[in-house]
């Protein structure tokens, strides 16, 4: 088992992990930036280093940096959270360069699901199903236009570097399709180095949905079932749930094993998320990319399967196999989480950077608090607006939902502005509250002005 | 369903309460004695009213304030939470001859269970194991001296109108039993007007395990298993959990049916919980007493079963059927409480009431915090020291365990002592760990200078 490990995060997730560290009795070391002397995962960790100045790229993304504390401090592995270094295969190689072992996937999976066109064309061989869309990037325009006739208008244009809502532009004519791909290939190469777009049928109507993974080194992978998160802003997650209230056990178990195939198609190790887009209108799924890292909703699967995912995690990189078998998964209750930012959702979600003059995070049976503030604490402006995550569990939706009203309305922040009014809009939308929606919610609805 | 409750009580569990009867929609009304008007019932409650002076006797106590205050507001109903006058059978009567539900048993339940002689003598009846001991109160010195040559020595004397520790004493001889039985009668005259007592032959080496009941009107009663309450501190427990390390399955099975028995025998109604003595050595158990009110360690068994106890309090009293079947309870993990009192346990567990400077509370998964503490209280000296209810979840025990090491480890309560620093030394205790103790654990570990 590892003995000490390294946290290369902030926030709540450091925290998060430190936490489950300290359970497991290994002995945890944190890193921050002079921005974050303060910070509460600095305060809590055995040990905690300097790692350079504010801005990200010099402390928190400094590779030499995080490597020289862990191995000054005799740490033997680097967990990386979500952000940051979570996805960077090149990080994940030089640690292994180094023999430090990297909580996650091998450098190898992460490529291969970093690059669009390759997870894709990954997907397509390992028989996962795939949106109708170009085999590999578009050779020019020409091929872009036959195939778009071929699959019918809408079409999406994707850079095959892109992510996190970057690099996406639709198209509904021809016209739309020449510009937009001539556009979408300037940007991609201005912001990511590399200028491949890629063509797929756009679903209009379709809920987020994706499958935990879990899998050991030892080529056991089993799925935890789904999360929906189809309460999207501009393609950031506000509210996750599961189960989805557009599934059924058959369905759950087809994409649970579709997802399973995807973590095996890349010799996947360590905790990681499957996302689908998921036509609830024709009961059809497709891959739309896979997170190789863990993911800031994942417990509200921890909430209903029991299984502390980020104990598997540092369980697995030692080495260990995994701790249960896919039929030992049992699935009980209903849980959500709401991400609270430090944003005014009243002033188009403005960030709200500041001090925190009270903090009292609500309690009771069915609630759990994830978060790095505390009363006096100052939120630099430099990250992440994410400030806390409230997640509810009860034996039926309908309950899940009640608590997390009655815990929002409890939970103290002053001092700056937050989205728990949102929120609390939010959980007394009857459409919500229905649970018939999909991902355009928030742009058809005005949650905050009704 | 009842739709607005009066919640005669403070702390925690009337957050509790409020925080129950929120989720369900039902209305909630607060009272406070002039100490308490800025405790977090007052602040949270959709209205909260004064009923008196700081003294219990005069506010938390005064049935004409607290009947005046629900009928004024429209209130349906009453909950009493524990202490004050959750085992107030005159209160329970008052209340029924007001046209206000008790959300409780009925005065007749609560009178035969804490008049101590006819509780054991109902037991005696219904088939429920008690200590050997005398037919009710004993006649005369004589008497006891022949009933305890019969049962041999040590055999302890009881106050039947005692409880809580109080009117309790134990002899060895018959010299002893002689003076105890004297200085017994005249304080119980003196502290409850009766003066009657009996004897028990004494226990000495057991463990104190009790069984969570739930009974609706219809005559329906279930148990929800037990709860280990061995670590006690002159009687007053300070640390819970479930499952009990000493139980099997078989014998879990077996005094849940004593202790359903035990509640049909008074036609009870609501939570309730049955108290036995355990002579794990022997595999064998006694009724103690019962508890005709929902219990401050109620949350482990929610933890463990899923089920929330309140709402079912107030489902019960608005006249539904119990929401599930004995055979619908499961068990699943461990759950243990910590009860986080203001005492300094360096100072013989001193009360430590004062302004609390600052409070941050432990959070992350498994982790449930029952609580009226904010940054800023001042914990008036007039009313119980508990300022908190430190609950986790585990798997197993040993992850319960750990859990709640590293949640104490995380709990800021800053101004005023507390007994965290006790609990802290208690999880490290190895024979606390092991899991084979009695209930005279703190008598024989001196657990803060171990």
């Amino acid at each position: 088992m590892i003995k000490k490990l390294l946290i290369a995060n902030r926030g709540e997730i450091a925290v998060r992990i430190i936490r489950a560290a300290r359970e497991m009795g290994v002995e945890t070391v944190a890193v921050y930036s002079e921005a974050d002397k303060e910070a509460l995962h600095v305060q809590i960790a055995d040990e905690a280093y300097c790692i350079g100045p504010k801005t990200s790229k010099d402390s928190y993304l400094n590779f030499t940096n995080i490597i020289s504390v862990a191995k000054l401090t005799g740490c033997e592995a680097i967990h990386p959270g979500y952000g940051f270094l979570a996805e960077n295969a090149d990080f994940a190689e030089l640690c292994r360069d180094c023999n430090i072992t990297f909580v996650g996937p091998s450098p190898e999976a992460i490529s291969k699901m970093g690059t669009k066109d390759v997870a894709r064309e990954t997907m397509r061989e390992a028989g996962v199903p795939i949106v109708p869309g170009s085999k590999g990037i578009v050779k020019d325009i020409d091929d872009a236009i036959k195939l778009a006739n071929e699959m019918d208008y809408p079409v999406i244009i994707k850079a095959t570097a892109g992510g996190g809502g970057k690099g996406i532009r639709v198209a509904r004519t021809e016209q739309e399709l020449i510009k937009g791909i001539n556009i979408t290939q300037q940007e991609a190469m201005t912001a990511f180095g590399n200028p491949g777009v890629y063509i797929e049928k756009y679903i209009e109507d379709f809920r987020h949905v994706e499958i935990q993974v879990m899998a050991d080194n030892y080529g056991n992978v089993i799925h935890l079932g789904e999360r929906d998160c189809s309460i999207q802003r501009r393609l950031q997650k506000l509210l996750e749930e599961t189960p989805s209230p557009a599934l059924d056990g058959e369905m759950r178990a087809t994409m649970g094993e579709a997802a399973v195939k995807a973590a095996k198609a890349v010799d996947y190790s360590g905790a990681g998320t499957v996302e689908f887009i998921y036509d609830h209108v024709n009961r059809k799924f497709y891959f739309m990319e896979m997170n190789t890292r863990i993911q800031v909703e994942h417990p509200v699967t921890e909430m209903v399967t029991g299984v502390d995912l980020i104990k598997e995690m540092i369980r697995v990189a030692s080495g260990e196999k995994l701790s249960l078998k896919q039929e030992e998964v049992t699935f009980s209750g209903w849980s959500i989480e709401c991400r609270i930012n430090a944003e005014n959702p009243e002033k188009n979600f403005m960030p709200s950077p500041g001090k925190i003059d009270m903090y009292l995070p609500p309690g009771g049976f069915g609630v759990r608090v994830e978060s790095a503030a505390y009363p006096g604490y100052s939120i630099p402006p430099y990250y992440d607006s994410m400030i806390a995550k409230l997640i509810t569990y009860g034996a039926t939706r309908e309950e899940a939902i009640q608590r997390m009203r009655r815990a929002l309305s409890e939970f103290v922040i002053e001092g700056i502005h937050t989205t728990i009014p949102f929120h609390l809009k939010l959980l007394e939308h009857e459409t919500f509250v229905g649970g018939d929606f999909n991902t355009k919610f928030l742009e058809k609805y005005d949650v905050m002005n009704t």
